[in-house]
């Protein structure tokens, strides 16, 4: 019988007290079939680490509740912050399966295909921001597995234990889905298979294989450091045509008609997507004093709050910044039947991020994509998307500039930062123009809102959401 | 009809940034019969709000995860930060109504008196930290909340939703129930009654109470903030008698023979509490290098990592210190069934934050008692809290601080601050024998473990959990 190695053991708690110095989230994830040891290796790790970063989390057969939100949710909610890191006993694979056989949200996870693109891109998106993952598939000789299960089911009080591991996805099943699986995805993240028959090797080559995955960690961290290069990219000279239609009219006296009109169709949607369990996601972009927030108040007045909620983005602070971009807001989406309102965005990587050099040039230029990727998933699991960019020209801008300067009571709404913003009205153009000649899909266009007449502004909107709506509810499309 | 006066909306506009930088936190309740107009009043006081640092939350009848979680759960993870406003739409007196009314957990909460106590505990300790609790009782006439619902049910898109109102506990049932309970809790924060009947003179009414009650607030905190005066108010000669039994033995073979056996124990009663959803708290106090991070270590080690969560408590956030110091103690607690491990813990704000003049000298002399209710609700909701103090004394704290400072692996374990610690060590063990004295009760006593010996201090914690368990399963009490 193999001794674990207590050398093994100090080496690996050494190498995560630096990747926690170093700010490399760490995910390790422990897959393998019922009472096949995935606990007990996973409890000899936690007990190597320091319990201040280091994390643990089961995901279990979904509830009523979490089949209320996108697949990879849970995950999002429980990613580790750079430096810390997060022990998954059974991951986003065991839930696949799960979904698969059981056969959850059939309506929209058909052949399930559309889950594993989910899993290759969020896997890909998080390690190329650095994120280490490390998979381990504890697989266990059949008649040890058979003993555990008999020794757990002869004591008293470990008996209904016994009939939880009964209960599991036969194991059969499971290894055949994982054999798919873990060869679809090595690519991106290698597999390291763990047997563990004899515990003390299994421990031991659990240990040298995270040993292995750590100090590249620490390499490769050096070396992205390294040659971080951060360039906006901006050209001297570019074409717009985003101020095409900004001379929308729109009367009072047709506005007063409309205004109630569409809004009462707006509550009535509300309460049609929530008994239909639609999502829908509405996103505000544009130029400061577009009039976004006085948008989304029309939107939302008549609707009922404990339906829908406003994010209003502000600069991001030093808990969201040790996450990946997209985490503040992936962790804040709408549960089905819900209305969640981005007042901005996650297009903030794309404008404020590239034009103020937060990112680096390799951040935001694959950002489009991941962005891209990620609405296409939040469409695929049934949300509806819709993105507004409102259009202010520039002389209107300092109209509105000037009125909140000059009335005390909006004086509040124009900071200093608004007008640094305005000095680099062509640079945030040339961005605005990529991201919605880059983000403008088939699942989630871009409605160009031209916002010089904030009442026309108002009434697009809404006719757009009520639009989409009904052409979801009932297949109405209009032209 | 009365016309809704945008002036009001504004001042409360304003009121709400004042209280938004003077980093006041604010909680708006909003109870009432279904119908009566609470979520149209709500979003009208939501669409005056800035976004940034509003929220709202929905109290709805409790899942089966809910229930898992203790009774005021919800209400702490969604509380407001400093400076922000959360409008609770149906609050805990909402859920006390559904916890009677349907008779949840029955075990636990007989007579409901219980709810009401931990309300008003907590109201009470949040009003004492500087939040502002504004608490409306919507009624309306109960003609015209009729006519509400049946148009509610003409609409086809709505019709699910005048269902739902029909399936709401019934109307005399919950306005006996919340007489009583405003009864109870006016003098804690005052409760007012808005008539929804007429709607622009309801919404006028509330931007009334809104505007009073938020300068209050602002003024309220003017004079705390002035008259805030920090002191340990250490005294220069204390007796203790935390040493008295720092002598216990251990050999190495009877600690070989025991530990084993102990923690084959430990992880069958951890089964066991699973099985019956009791929830454990352990919580681990004592001086610097006492060995809690190895005591800790032996009481898991053989545990199940699907079923405990250590939380080791380092100095607070940014984030975790805008709330209530208790809040990020109170979002961590355990499941029914799991066990919840604090390496330091809640007591830090006796302890250290005392010390360190962290706290002033009115928020830790407060938190003997605050404390003593928190312990108090979760083992009366059903945990078991076990509370080590691991004592060492002065010399051989030095010794393993030295060898810390001189064995190359062990360096990272001693910093700095351990040092300056130790030269606080009188008023430390002041402040830990006034700690110990003021929340030794009987729900949740102080086992004082000497640990100069840390083979012995481990025993003891396994062998005094494994009696409280054993006691709580099968009542077996040991003398």
């Amino acid at each position: 019988m193999t001794k674990i190695d207590e050398a093994l053991e100090l080496k690996v708690a050494e190498l995560v007290r630096q990747t926690h110095e170093a700010k490399i989230p760490v995910m390790v994830l422990f897959e393998g079939v019922a009472a096949a040891g995935k606990s007990r290796l996973a409890n000899e790790l936690l007990l190597a680490l320091d319990a201040k970063y280091t994390h643990f989390y089961a995901t279990k057969t979904p509830s009523e509740e979490d089949l209320r939100m996108p697949f990879l949710f849970p995950y999002w909610k429980n990613l580790p912050k750079r430096g810390d890191l997060t022990l998954f006993f059974r991951s986003w694979y065991a839930n696949l399966i799960d979904y698969k056989h059981h056969n959850l949200k059939p309506e929209i996870f058909k052949d399930h295909h559309l889950l594993l693109t989910e899993i290759k891109g969020f896997e890909k998106m998080l390690l190329d921001d650095g994120y280490r993952m490390i998979k381990f598939n504890v697989v266990v000789d059949e008649k040890k597995r058979q003993e555990h299960i008999q020794q757990t089911k002869e004591n008293p009080l470990t008996r209904w234990k016994a009939q939880e591991f009964e209960k599991a996805i036969p194991a059969d099943i499971y290894l055949d889905e994982m054999t798919v699986l873990m060869d679809e995805t090595k690519d991106i993240a290698p597999w390291h298979t763990i047997n563990y028959t004899e515990r003390g090797q299994a421990v031991n080559e659990m240990y040298e294989t995270l040993i292995k995955e750590l100090e590249q960690a620490l390499k490769d961290k050096k070396k992205k450091d390294e040659k971080k290069e951060v360039d906006g990219q901006f050209s001297e000279h570019f074409e717009t045509d985003l101020f095409e239609d900004t001379e929308d009219e729109m009367s009072k006296d047709e506005y007063k008609k409309l205004l109630p009109e569409l809004q009462q169709r707006m509550r009535e949607l509300q309460y049609a997507l929530y008994e239909r369990k639609i999502p829908m996601i509405l996103v505000y972009e544009g130029m400061d004093a577009a009039g976004k927030g006085g948008n989304i108040k029309r939107v939302r007045e008549s609707l009922d709050p404990t339906g829908y909620e406003v994010n209003a983005i502000s600069a991001p602070t030093e808990t969201e910044l040790s996450y990946h971009y997209l985490w503040r807001f992936a962790t804040q989406l709408p549960r089905t039947g819900h209305i969640e309102i981005f007042d901005r965005s996650w297009y903030g990587r794309v404008l404020v991020e590239r034009v103020e050099g937060f990112a680096s040039t390799e951040e935001w230029q694959r950002a489009y994509e991941e962005i891209n990727d990620f609405e296409k998933s939040l469409t695929l699991e049934g949300a509806i998307v819709i993105k507004f960019f409102l259009v202010l020209d520039k002389e209107e801008q300092l109209a509105r500039f000037e009125e909140r300067q000059n009335t005390p009571e909006k004086q509040w709404k124009i900071t200093d930062e608004d007008w640094r913003n305005r000095e680099k009205w062509d640079i945030y153009l040339e961005a605005s123009e990529e991201m919605i000649h880059k983000t403008s899909k088939e699942h989630a266009p871009w409605v160009i809102v031209p916002a010089n007449n904030k009442k026309a502004a108002r009434i697009k909107a809404l006719r757009t959401i009520i639009e989409r709506c009904e052409e979801r509810l009932w297949g109405v499309k209009r032209y």
